[in-house]
């Protein structure tokens, strides 16, 4: 893990330290010694940090959202490094934490590190028992790259298993194979299936997937009866709905998942289960984002503790709601949980150390607050318990930046 | 409605009157006299028509299935005229039945007319107040010719729309629009919904549908409050699965009708409704067959009545299923039907007049037989209630050719 952004808006010891060693990409251009906030902040490092939601609260498709200009100003020092832990947490899936980076970079004009944005698939990073495993791998773009990158060594991807057996693949008439081909007989079996956001011709994905979890990873074979537990199936981003520029929520990887559930639930006559489901709002997600403010705080600030984390999103049964269930877990000091990833993810990272996690809604996105009154419908996973008061806000505010003053006058930084 | 395909199986006055009276499409060649099952024929015209389904029965995928070839001969003469009525009843709806009547002419080397061929869609011919409205429709292939066909006169297409509002079509990273294109403002509202077989692409397809019925037809605009009930929706073909050359059965328009179903639960909290729902095995499709088949009688055999059906098929949700609802409509002499299309269909063609409606049930396509015992999933569609007794068939067999047989044994034509 490198070095990330930092805090500058410290002085004396902190501010002489950081200066020696924290190296800012840019880290060469030191803050300069005139730049306003440098007076009158409080001798002590922060104890709080941000986790940012993207989608809904930065940009709204391919816009940046203008609050969130003013928002990196807040956080950022003349040079664009960050003065407080920030870490960005989207449920984004089909892309690299690199081009993530680069991306909010240009957007905000502020230095991203790769170490700073949190995919919704980044905890399978910890699911270490699968990544030698031959898993068949949904989603778009470079989804190779994207597993590699989280560990996974052994890929499928579904278009080469289509290739392998194109008499699977037959909604469209268009692309049915003219002849019978011969029949695949080497295909190395499949032990896994590894979701990690939405795929594109969802009529394939949906088939072949469904094709190998019935045929227990031999997709050419046709088994009398399915097996169940079937094969491992690992999944990151629930989200249902997120906010583009239309002026309805568009589809997301929950939407895709609904699919994959309803259709294996009506041949099967039982429930699709996930080995692993990350992504906010799961706590994995919240574990692994503390884990990586406290590194930035560490690092930067010679260890000085967070105690508050302040998760700023626009959608209540992601950013809100997740948010809430991980406060409950610091509540519990991260027990009580049952679920074996979370045991091993604390083995890993250690255990969690903030004392609260604050959920603070925008307006900028996909919540709709004349809805608020009308909405019955829980729009939360199958697997997330419809507790209303898990979707309760801490805070509701306009937008991100709104956010950030709440947060600086809360914690006595107003003046910053 | 044309002249179909007749029987010259029989032979007297009969005979005489088919020669002088009906023009097989190749009726200029007569039926040869020195014809084998010329001799020891009843003197009466059979009583009894066919009902045959296509996939699974007649073909898998591409391939023919050899069963169907020698089906093809017990049921037409030398000059492949058909000597019984038959009509062909797909669920197939992505195509004309045009083209649906040459490939089975092809494929069985008989004179299969158009008329011959009912498809999941066509019953939406008796939806005429429909047929003026403006229409979102929704399948691959002609769908347009296909819309026409059965009197739609206002069409649009998933495409089209997708080209009128390319920033609601956002999953496919590659096919976003890179620029905010203008807004579209003179669009005309849709008015209802066609659903005419599976689309390409279920992600548009399912986003803009939805779009659709929660902008209440104009999917540019956001509404506070979804309307309910929605636009009218008319859809044909619900079968979860079909059996192509895959060991597996492949998904077919019901997959995609439980998605929509399932997408638009989870985001309103309500079901979706559907104001027709054509294909086997709604009662719809077989009043049609019925009346084709009558018809197809008393264009050739001078009105010989036609008192039992004889319904073919691989499918227990479907063929059996339809059959054997058919069969309790006949019973109940076409009463007791609420549903309005029945009433309507029943006063444009008039009411049934078969006595009995039999389901055979072959093993030549999704039907497994090894399955049966474990079998305790409902594949039907989601408005058809889980009735046991209508999924045992009168009748199963190993293929089509052995259902001939078997109908030709019971009905006395077992020396033909």
């Amino acid at each position: 893990m490198g070095v990330l952004g930092c805090f500058t808006a410290v002085r004396g010891a902190s501010a002489r330290w950081l200066r020696q060693h924290v190296p800012c990409r840019a880290w060469g251009q030191q803050a300069s010694p005139g730049r306003s906030y440098a007076s009158g902040l409080p001798q002590t490092p922060p104890t709080f940090g941000f986790l940012i939601d993207i989608d809904g609260v930065l940009v709204r498709g391919h816009r940046v959202i203008p609050a969130a200009l003013e928002a990196a100003r807040k956080l950022a020092d003349s040079n664009g490094c960050f003065r407080f832990p920030v870490v960005f947490v989207t449920n984004a899936g089909n892309c690299v934490p690199q081009v993530k980076a680069q991306d909010l970079s240009d957007l905000l004009g502020v230095q991203v590190e790769p170490e700073q944005v949190i995919l919704s698939s980044s905890p399978l990073k910890f699911f270490s028992k699968f990544h030698d495993k031959q898993m068949l791998v949904s989603g778009q773009g470079p989804v190779v790259d994207h597993a590699w990158n989280l560990g996974f060594q052994n890929v499928i991807t579904v278009d080469e298993l289509r290739q392998a057996f194109p008499i699977l693949d037959m909604v469209d008439l268009e692309r049915r194979p003219k002849d019978m081909p011969p029949l695949t007989t080497d295909f190395p079996p499949i032990e896994g299936v590894l979701l990690l956001g939405e795929p594109v011709r969802w009529e394939t994905n949906l088939q072949l997937i469904i094709d190998v979890l019935l045929s227990n990873g031999n997709p050419g074979t046709g088994l009398a009866v399915a097996p169940y537990p079937h094969l491992p199936v690992l999944t990151s981003n629930m989200d249902l709905l997120w906010m583009a520029e239309a002026k309805m929520p568009r589809f997301g990887h929950g939407t895709f998942l609904l699919c994959l559930e309803s259709i294996y639930r009506k041949i099967t006559g039982k429930e699709l289960k996930y080995e692993a489901l990350v992504g906010k709002p799961t706590i994995t997600t919240y574990q692994y984002a503390e884990f990586l403010i406290r590194k930035q705080a560490e690092r930067c600030t010679r260890g000085g503790p967070i105690r508050r984390l302040y998760a700023i999103g626009d959608n209540p049964v992601t950013d809100v709601y997740g948010a809430n269930l991980y406060n409950h877990y610091l509540q519990k000091n991260g027990k009580g949980e049952v679920q074996e990833c979370y045991e091993e993810i604390k083995k890993k990272q250690g255990p969690p150390m903030a004392e609260r996690c604050f959920s603070i809604l925008v307006r900028s996105g996909v919540f709709d607050p004349s809805m608020k009154q009308k909405e019955t419908t829980f729009h939360g996973h199958r697997d997330f318990i419809f507790d209303p008061s898990l979707l309760e806000a801490s805070f509701v505010v306009a937008d991100v930046h709104e956010a950030i003053q709440l947060v600086f006058c809360k914690e006595g930084w107003d003046h910053v």
